[in-house]
């Protein structure tokens, strides 16, 4: 029998190169899923159902709210966004590790509902290094760089709601990091309740 | 500053190779130190004070209790076992990652004074290989192996209560996964709380 996955969460500031590390674990391991959200909100330009987001209305997602077919969602500005639960469980029971990347409302109800949940948060060294890499992107204007620093300042109050705390200085670093810290939960004693009764059992047959 | 180090239990049957893979993690990376008991047995052959045990008089390992010298400490067949907590603080604090090679009892208390602490429990693949492993040593007689595998018996009935399980196939790859698994801990979010009040601090300032 293929052992479960792990699942995890990565969350960070706007900014503080998340997107980058979770394509460079996807590029240099195998065994990791990334979860794709569903969301009400219009594909932008670029966007494909399946790969960005699921992209659905507005009935057919209260629909999942009502089956229960959703481990989390949440409604920002007008639109929903949640983590289908079936893709999750059929990853983790195939024996990959699930990364879901959410918001930290997201995050705590995932938790809540799977208390193994390893919650990661992913945070640049410093304020002022996360205003000069969203000033360097170049493609933001001053409104919105200003917005998300004020989210920054927000969701910094909740930052220690998390397991663990990834600084991204470097990215091949930071990834190798967040690759080691889950393939150390895959040694969790609370994942291997069948080896330790079997165990038991196996030294109580031979002890007599 | 310099990072305060993590403090790990490692406990597992007798013959699980433990004391291999110290030994193993000690010579291939320099950021550990290795907690000595004190003890009120008598040195064995070859073995000195301040290498195997700190070797102490009755009056003197009883005072040490009453000083509150002692991280935990247990008897055992008419002697005293415990760990010195003046070196064990001192390493901590200098940054080392501290192992202690422990008893569960005495992991447990630890656990309860330092509930940061990691629990790794270490043991075979299975009873039957425990058992080849202990008879293939070809130093204990067949009364010692049967009492360590009825010790193994008990042991296991609490093995669960350890954080992590770490299931020694290989003695390289079960170092290598115990040194991923304690320098993964550097990352556990409660050991960061500077580093969070700094960030938060700085994105108030910057945000305004």
């Amino acid at each position: 029998m293929k052992e479960r996955g792990i699942l995890a969460v990565v969350s960070g500031f706007s900014g503080a190169g998340k997107g980058t590390i979770m394509k460079a674990l996807l590029e240099r391991y195998d065994n990791y899923a990334l979860s794709i959200s569903a969301t009400t909100r219009k594909p932008r330009e670029g966007e494909q159902h399946g790969r960005e987001y699921f992209f659905v209305g507005e009935e057919e997602f209260e629909q999942m709210i009502a089956e229960d077919r959703l481990i989390e969602y949440a409604r920002y500005v007008d639109h929903y966004y949640g983590t289908p639960k079936d893709y999750v469980m059929s990853q983790l029971e195939a024996g990959k590790d699930v990364i879901l990347e959410i918001e930290i409302q997201g995050a705590l109800k995932v938790k809540e509902k799977f208390p193994e949940t390893l919650l990661v948060f992913v945070t640049p060294p410093s304020a002022e290094e996360l205003k000069r890499r969203l000033v360097n992107r170049g493609t933001e204007t001053a409104e919105v760089i200003e917005a998300r620093m004020k989210r920054a300042c927000e969701e910094a109050e909740q930052m220690d709601r998390y397991d663990y705390l990834l600084i991204n200085d470097e990215v091949d670093l930071c990834t190798e990091k967040l690759h080691r810290l889950i393939q150390a939960q895959h040694g969790k004693m609370t994942l291997h309740g069948e080896f330790v009764s079997r165990m038991k059992q196996e030294l109580k047959d031979i002890s007599e």
